[in-house]
């Protein structure tokens, strides 16, 4: 058993409760969807699908050590992203989220304050994204914090996307860019080592903030969501980019019985993400953390052709490629013109 | 790192790769709900809820070392028990399981096979009640096992049953019996100590059967649940008693606002159970195993006094008391006629 000290500004969780938590972090929450019937406090959560569409459900656990790391995650931030997770797994049916579920299990290692910061970073994403917080537990663990994230949304039965759905000649396009959660990532494991080197290192964040921000404060693109709605765009398939555009790539050829061409230089990245790359080693190359770093969270999707004039001249949209045949592997195509087959290697990050 | 033996009969996870172990472990599952539109294999469960219904969601992480212990708990019954414990929410809340989503985290202590093992467990439990397996994800975890089981279910608006609405006079029932699964895990815990002291020891678990079964195997209450409807009985509040009566009670009554006496005389306690607590100590009384043991898994419910007559007689059903004023506490009757306030004081089992 740990031996813990009594710290001023310190609440035990063990002091409290778990009801009595339970009330703390979630106690005040409103519905903001009709569809929300029961919330917290009962053995589920109560939902109404209005007649005919589709709800989704999707579950997202985050282990710590292993999905975040708590040296350079602040628990609010940790808070936000696990639910943007989730949501972004929403956005990328064509969804509309409408609940979470949150449970957290933790070692007495936290405190209740600590709970408070991470269900503030829960709340400001619920907020942002209108979804009701309707459920969730607190346990506990042996080590470490254990964060299971469970969304609820809803879609129309002629909207929804699945990952199958792509045809021959089909566009494929992605949202903003690609890489800069990963950069933002080795910036921050660059000053962690430094700090463990030397503890009165103070680490060195400037010029990095868009970087750090994509890999900490991810965003669902439910924007991007609504902008295609908004242009009467349906794309025939969708996922998110959470392992690297490879993986995602491959995941809608594989669902799609389909291959794939996408062209190195129109794979959105920021300069942020290049300049960590060349600061980093002159093997990293940008393009590498676009298709192998993890944790964008943009969309990636296809579009018929007789979209195209549709979304041509959307900002945030990229079109990088197009669907082939059945039977052709999914391949990069190079300035140079080469092919490289794409191949899922997500760079391990902190999963391993 | 940990280093990794050759093992015959064993796959690294590893040299599978996870959309691989997804595939074997859940590829050939087909749907028994017309509710079931999209399973694993997309970013959402999509379901489609008939008009009216209520969708009801519940989320349930179980953590290695708090809420299980590998030592005694055969991957084949966690798995089961895994669906079984959420499968029980959505009985508690009087509705009827549809789908469930499975997530796991494990380090690479476990190999395939022993993954083949907990997902025969979830198949078992999904066969048995008529459930889809229809998401989920394999993520690594740093040191032993979570698993993460979300259930969804399905309710009518007029015969959904929540902690809330228990009144004044309504009768307290249970259904089968309680503090069994506390004293199969008490048995379980002898017999690691004289393991652990003497690894040649061969465990003694004869004669302890059943309740071995209640703490390893516990089933949801879906048959009470059909035997109610089949009476025409509703409820006028529900929970399951998954850690103890007394914390099942209490939750009850802080929920509808009523207090609430129980008769000791008229707990049910099966004769095993009051063996084994015989056999560990003379200060561990089976009523104690009854209020403040855990996983039962067993419903509470309260039932107006009209429907007296239709429950009476059901040997499930036990009536063990009955509701009283906002403002009077929970309390236990004794024998003696002595009450005693209910407190959650689960005993901690695993979970500390």
């Amino acid at each position: 058993m740990e031996q813990l000290e009594y710290q001023e500004g310190r609440t035990e969780i063990s002091h409290m409760g778990k009801v009595a938590l339970i009330d703390r972090l979630t106690g005040d929450m409103e519905s903001r969807n009709a569809s929300t019937v029961q919330g917290i406090g009962d053995d589920c959560a109560v939902m109404r699908a209005a007649d005919g569409r589709l709800t989704l459900v999707n579950t997202q656990t985050l282990v710590e050590g292993v999905n975040f790391d708590m040296m350079y995650t602040p628990l609010k931030h940790l808070g936000y992203k696990a639910v943007a997770v989730a949501l972004s797994n929403i956005a990328a049916m064509n969804g509309t989220p409408r609940q979470v579920l949150v449970s957290v299990a933790v070692s007495n290692r936290y405190s209740v304050e600590a709970m408070d910061e991470l269900y503030a970073g829960v709340r400001l994403c619920c907020d942002r994204y209108d979804v009701d917080l309707v459920g969730g537990e607190t346990g506990t663990s042996r080590a470490g914090m254990v964060l299971t994230v469970t969304a609820v949304g809803e879609a129309d039965d002629d909207t929804v996307t699945y990952r199958r759905g792509a045809a021959l000649h089909d566009l494929v396009c992605c949202s903003g860019d690609l890489g800069s959660a990963y950069a933002g990532l080795l910036i921050l494991e660059r000053e962690k080592v430094t700090y463990q080197a030397n503890p009165k290192f103070q680490p060195d964040l400037d010029g990095y903030d868009y970087v750090l921000e994509r890999f900490l404060k991810p965003e669902p693109r439910m924007d991007i969501v609504k902008l295609l709605r908004s242009k009467g765009v349906v794309p025939t398939s969708m996922t998110d980019i959470s392992k690297g555009l490879a993986d995602s790539v491959l995941h809608l050829c594989r669902a799609s019985r389909c291959g794939c061409e996408v062209y190195e230089e129109h794979l959105p990245i920021d300069y942020q993400t290049s300049r960590v790359c060349s600061e980093m080693s002159k093997n990293m190359l940008p393009v590498s953390c676009a298709l192998n770093g993890g944790e964008d969270y943009e969309l990636l999707f296809t579009v018929s052709q007789k979209d195209y004039d549709k979304i041509k001249n959307l900002q945030e949209i990229h079109i990088i490629g197009h669907v082939t045949e059945q039977g052709m592997p999914a391949v990069m195509v190079t300035p140079q013109n080469t092919t490289i087959t794409l191949r899922a290697q997500a760079f391990q990050g902190l999963d391993e």
